[in-house]
């Protein structure tokens, strides 16, 4: 810590939080789904008002640190961000891109969304879509849905045969591990809906004409298998929740929660990098005097 | 126009120009960048505060239209709209990036900038990499430099013989007129900086640890032939201003000025879209049920 002046917020206090996000909201052994309080506020000592004021108050640092890791990166470093968000529809992927990762400067942001792979994506092995949309050194990488939709949709659906399945639990956690010596901070938050509050949201879809074009029918066929899901997304939580590359819970029906909390914990990883400016890989003074003779 | 609350704002006036952004700055026939004022404020009534409520106060319009046509291009829609940035080192693209493509949802955005190519990129035609990166249906492209870099530096530093640069300003008119008959708006824009102020902002970059980054020896050598680019800057103004891609001329010595006038430029696009929000394609009372029954 200490590069300029909003470096030493980071080791003051929790601003707010009775323990850092990440500890608060780190999932734990023996975490269980079925007892998770989905309008929880883990950690987090105040209200909304508070909650908004610290995620306006802590854009600028965000931002500032956003442009540290894209200068690194364009400066030869190969670290980078990788913020990956799972959760059933509606349970506010979309609005955590908007309102937080729109924080910081898109010219540094690489968003991507995985639905039902192309026709060309299908011809590949699973990874090979994401391994071509991992961020680049300096950015920061967005995944809307991942490889776990692998061990999610394909699961429940039984797209594939369960000894496939079963096998890519290692696999991920043998992909991140290795993501993770290549430079990139993997943070993986799992946004977790309640079913009340997503029949809620999926309703508005309908008596909204401006949010048609997000409901699908295939939300409330997914919605139908929700113990499967549940007990998919268990197991996603019990064996890919490694020490390198852990996941996060975020109790998500809350928006105004769920998206403090994803802006602190990208904040914290950021922090974590402790990141400079490069160094000048030129002679500045024979610049200054080269670019004074023009 | 008239879909929604912001639709109004379109038709009423002016708001603070003397005739239209887009009538403003249009480069028109006998166009002479020797004469050009790039600290001048052409079209725009009032000063810098007045410039930034602008964009401030249409921040969540543009915003609007930009969720428009993603739903549009998520529903079937053919659309796009293509923002091209060209301007000499240091006249403000990535502010731009930064400050006014930073107003809408990252989701939504498809941001390129292209560099000297790579050596994929180099061995194929100097249109592949421009295809493969052009806005799917529904995103808003951004270039920071563009296939025009291959009739400006290219042409400049003689990368390629006379004659084969010469032949390249009909093939981009033709490829744009394609793109646009294909259902993507072209908005190209010209950030003019005058060598004064290009000179000042590379001293701070010089000045400034914290911009060291931005800074490459490369900048003064281009500076050194700055004529040479003014007369590739006038061929690309004089050969690539067509009617279905015209090209905008915006002084960029003042920053907050370039800001408003892109950020009115890409307004401008989009409220002539027309952008409704997509019909439903289900049986809304149908899922209603299907989703109450849950």
């Amino acid at each position: 810590m200490g590069h300029g002046k909003h470096g030493r917020k980071a080791t003051s206090k929790h601003d707010g939080w009775d323990v850092t996000p990440a500890d608060a909201l780190r999932v734990a052994p023996g975490f269980d789904l079925a007892g998770f309080d989905h309008a929880s506020t883990p950690g987090w000592k105040h209200g909304r008002k508070a909650g908004e004021a610290l995620v306006a108050r802590h854009a600028a640092e965000l931002s500032e640190l956003q442009e540290r890791l894209f200068a690194e990166g364009r400066s030869g470093g190969a670290r980078s961000v990788l913020l990956v968000l799972q959760g059933m529809d509606t349970a506010g992927k979309g609005g955590i891109v908007r309102h937080v990762v729109g924080l910081v400067d898109p010219q540094g942001v690489a968003h991507r969304s995985f639905g039902v792979p192309t026709s060309e994506e299908a011809r590949h092995h699973y990874l090979w879509r994401i391994r071509r949309a991992l961020p680049r050194p300096g950015y920061i990488g967005v995944f809307d849905r991942s490889h776990y939709e692998d061990v999610l949709v394909v699961r429940v659906d039984e797209l594939v045969p369960a000894d496939v399945w079963e096998k890519r639990y290692d696999e991920i956690n043998r992909f991140e591990e290795r993501l993770v010596e290549a430079g990139t901070t993997v943070v993986k938050v799992a946004l977790l809906v309640s079913p009340e509050e997503q029949k809620k949201r999926l309703l508005e879809r309908l008596d909204r004409p401006d949010k048609y074009w997000k409901y699908n029918p295939g939300d409330v066929d997914s919605r139908l298998r929700w113990p499967a899901y549940q007990e998919a997304y268990q197991a996603v939580l019990d064996r890919t929740n490694t020490e390198v590359a852990p996941w996060y819970a975020v109790p998500a029906d809350r928006k105004w929660f769920a998206r403090l909390a994803v802006s602190e914990l990208l904040l914290d990883a950021l922090r974590r990098l402790d990141l400079g400016w490069p160094p000048a890989d030129f002679d500045v003074d024979a610049e200054r005097a080269r670019l004074l003779a023009t």
